[in-house]
């Protein structure tokens, strides 16, 4: 069936697979090239109905023909450059190849994570992969190499054994929704140039807020770029709502403004001198809070951190004392952010007690629910967030805990006006009110950005193809692995809790104690040498690239492992493997 | 050739192309399920290597089994779920054969640029197609057809006539680009997640800054969600420069701060007494500069806005002169904005002049290029940035005029260290200092974002495929674009433009003048009736969706259109159809 020169790509294609091409000149001929693809000879035939053409023989044969060489063709000969439909349409079918060759990969637990590298190994070059830019085009067969090698050379973050970060796996229908998003490649502001966006973010922020419990879904929201906007939305509508003025005169118009988050802060304990970041403090809470309160001028040292428990949880006494303290030093207290689902402990603060006492000192409640926020969705789970009706606003990132790909955060206000008071101005060029629709969609001066990405469509579609129940069967079976995990370690011989009981969300934090470190009396030599067993652990991990797993100091605990899991490919098979991983690297340290 | 079922789908296919699945039950049967996709059946032979599938013919025939029957398909049966492997890839390559569909389609000019419907359309729901979420998963069937959906009311940004923005454009390999970027799914924060993007986002930016003529593309700079984002990043720093204090303490800390920046303001013209937006003040100049005032503390009414020259140059000497009335006032000059290329006007404002004053006075210059900063890759253009060199900091998207997907804009600052100095906050959970590799490539901490979005890719590989004289000519070729309307239209009968002399830019401002506006006196009705040509034609465009452009008003000039330039597939044969639309649309107004 193949001609010769398939033949040959073929042999080739088989014994070198994906890194067969570095050679200039070489042909690339994955199966796209040589598809018996239906669509494209009809509509090569509706384009150029010659006689020879409508005979079956002679498409098959003009099919064979559709095999491309792409070490000739260069990025002026893609569309819309004549007669570059053809091209265009191998070269993204070629890429598709690459791209699901990397999905089906991702998903199977032979291969690697992660193939490590230092960055002085990527800079020099891995086998010619040559990361600087040049004046000259390069061809399509060295960018499709390219593509290739980067992907290489990258972490797979939804391979079933990543366990690294909050957003892990690799949703099929939010990469579909993505792949869409890019190829639609438009832009939030107006209802004008997104008309379909703007309406799905609008229907899906209703239906948030309704999962909330606010009245009808009542009230207002937005997509931002990621959590840390979303908490800095936060503040500055909180700011907007009680000293409006400060929009106009800044915040030397308002009294000494507190904002109270919770906070575990160490000194950087001096065991580990060979830091690189002397002097820096180690914060559990997210770090966001602390990063608003400098970028909106109010100043980190107007952050008031909150006590909390030995399970991370704020304290609501110790609000109140400190609310009363800070009136006391003729401060105002403005915000208090609870966190629901800390990044380290995942810890839920007590969201009823915190809004009473927001209640009585008329201060804003966020709820800042970036990596909890999930649980909502959950008929098992979302009582840890109790009380979140409470809030005036509530930060919820898809991207973490309901597997959606990044980026995708929304922040979410209770009271309708306050987001647009707080951001609008009315850029005439952009927002033309004598359009003939009805410009209340036209969201984008709500924003504090201009452009703004689709971050929408890729959650809406899982939502659609999911359903409701399908986000909370995912979130439930999350904390039932973590539930596997706890349960397994916490008695287990060289294994300790960080901190006691079943982890409220997916973290479960522990330390490994190789056998030659369990017999030591506990103290300062003790410390360091366990200090430093996650930190190589994970090296080691990384350079065999079978696994990834977080870990990190906290307060005056020495380094500990932090696992988390989020990722909808995992099971109780590879909670084993990272236990088995752990020890077999842990041995001999 | 075909088996019964295949035909029954080609005629079906043929019959009612990408509509025609609507009703659940029917097969959809896009090409990619029978391609003779040879990987594919390699792949399966590898896994199950049986003797008959080793037969030449049983290939052909499994692979016309490969025929998949969406509707009884949900995302749960996906990767990773068992033997989700099939109809993932199936899924997959339905979803591909709607995106390359529609990138044919984009550019065909015989199709419509959109499908204009107004919001309670398509929340009545569109033939069908139902935004409302749901509790139950919907069939991939319906999931397909959601997809075709939405992309069918959406905007084609990419057709040759969409001018309407100043994005547009579809780069087919940007477009690659981001296909990978959100298989990869990752995350900028740490090199240790992204080793790849992380490197290749320092190479580019430094790439970008020798481009600016900083020595040795010394400084720092990150990508950040929009220019919006980018400008208020240099707002920050400056501040943090200038002020370090404000970090920890906050603004009142500091004096008076005061910041300048270009803009033509007017009041709202009683005539548009339909407004809905009254009280609104109108901007020329991107309003970000006031959105960061704003939301930084510093307060709109700190910003003072310069006066411009016909053409909507900042006029130095009003600049100088605002600094010593402000120093006058007790307030400190901090920050100085110049617009390189304005939103509407295209105007650079003549940086060597405003850079003396910052010299002079002490002030941090900043250049806003989110729209210009393109042109310093033209070597026929980049003379109006002359002095850009001299910023201390400049935003650049190459989104705009460098038909990068959204969203990619970074901000570039000539000094190292204050980025991170401003934005740092040492997070131990995500930047442990005691990793194997060297951490200062774990960039996260200088941003204001934790999580943030990989940008770098797209732009990285149409550097690669265009090389530097790629992007030149396609800016070259925008420029002689707009070189052609103006000359086209500045001395025809019913135009008029809105400044005199060759735009700087490709903006392209104009009022056209139906022939019974033509005759009658000047004056405020005449005035009113003009004002009213440009939306009304507008709206007739996006009904009848053969083009777009935008319009505004500005100052006191009745609303004009703003003609811009950056899509790649206009060619001066679309220049004449959107002259002879306009001309068309609005003879009777």
């Amino acid at each position: 069936m193949l001609s010769d020169p398939s033949t040959a790509c073929y042999d080739a294609w088989c014994g070198v697979a994906h890194g067969c091409t570095r050679k200039l000149g070489m042909k690339i001929c994955g199966f796209l090239q040589k598809n018996n693809n239906l669509e494209e000879k009809i509509s090569s035939l509706k384009e150029k109905p010659s006689k020879d053409l409508l005979d079956n023989s002679d498409r098959d044969s003009r099919f064979r023909r559709t095999e491309t060489d792409f070490s000739n063709l260069y990025a002026r000969d893609l569309l819309p450059a004549k007669n570059g439909e053809e091209p265009t349409m191998q070269f993204l079918l070629e890429v598709v190849d690459i791209l699901t060759n990397y999905v089906r990969k991702t998903f199977d637990r032979s291969t690697k994570v992660l193939d490590f590298h230092h960055p002085h190994q990527l800079l020099e070059g891995m086998e010619g992969f040559n990361l600087e830019l040049s004046d000259q085009p390069e061809s399509l067969e060295q960018i499709l190499v390219d593509c290739r090698d980067t992907l290489k050379y990258g972490v797979r973050t939804g391979h079933p054994r990543f366990f690294n970060q909050l957003s892990t796996g690799l949703d099929i229908i939010g990469l579909a929704g993505e792949w869409l998003t890019s190829t639609a490649n438009t832009n939030m502001f107006t209802y004008e140039i997104a008309p379909v966006f703007v309406l799905m973010e609008q229907l899906t922020l209703r239906k948030m807020r309704e999962i909330i419990g606010w009245p009808n879904g009542e009230g207002d929201g937005i997509f931002s770029p990621g959590g840390a906007i979303s908490n800095m939305y936060s503040v500055m509508i909180a700011r907007y709502k009680f000293f409006p003025e400060v929009k106009a005169k800044g915040m030397t118009a308002a009294p000494r403004l507190v904002l109270f988050t919770s906070e575990h802060v160490s000194l950087v304990l001096n065991v580990w001198s060979n830091s690189k970041r002397h002097g820096c403090v180690f914060l559990q809470s997210h770090y966001s809070i602390k990063k608003a309160s400098a970028a909106l001028g109010f100043g980190t040292e107007n952050l008031i951190l909150l006590s909390t428990d030995e399970r991370g949880r704020v304290i609501p006494a110790d609000l109140e004392a400190k609310v009363i303290d800070a009136k006391a030093r003729g401060c105002v207290p403005m915000f208090v952010n609870a966190t629901a689902g800390s990044t380290v402990y995942g810890a839920f603060d007590p969201i009823h007690e915190i809004a009473d006492i927001c209640e009585k000192y008329n201060m804003w409640l966020h709820v800042d629910g970036a990596w909890g926020g999930g649980l909502l969705m959950s008929r098992k789970h979302r009582h840890k967030l109790s009380g979140v009706e409470r809030a005036n606003s509530v930060t919820w990132n898809p991207h973490k805990m309901m597997g959606v790909p990044l980026q995708c955060s929304a922040i979410l206000v209770r009271e309708r006006g306050v987001l647009s008071g707080c951001n609008s101005m009315c850029a005439g060029y952009l927002f033309q009110p004598d359009k003939q629709y009805d410009v209340s969609y036209d969201t984008g001066d709500k924003a504090i950005q201009c452009g703004r990405h689709v971050d929408i469509f890729k959650f809406w579609l899982m939502w659609k193809a999911k359903g409701t129940v399908g986000f909370e069967q995912h979130i439930d079976k999350c904390l039932d692995l973590s539930h596997y995990l706890y349960t397994k370690i916490k008695d287990r011989q060289g294994y300790q809790m960080v901190f006691e009981g079943e982890p409220q969300h997916t973290n479960v934090c522990f330390w490994y104690l190789p056998p030659g470190i369990r017999g030591m009396p506990d103290g300062q030599e003790k410390r360091e040498r366990l200090h430093k067993v996650a930190p190589r652990i994970k090296a080691m991990m990384m350079e065999s690239g079978t696994t990834m797993v977080g870990y990190q100091p906290q307060g005056d605990k020495v380094n500990f492992f932090r696992m988390v899991i989020s990722n909808p490919a995992a099971t109780r098979s590879d909670i084993d493997f990272l236990t088995d991983e752990i020890e077999r690297l842990g041995r001999d340290l």
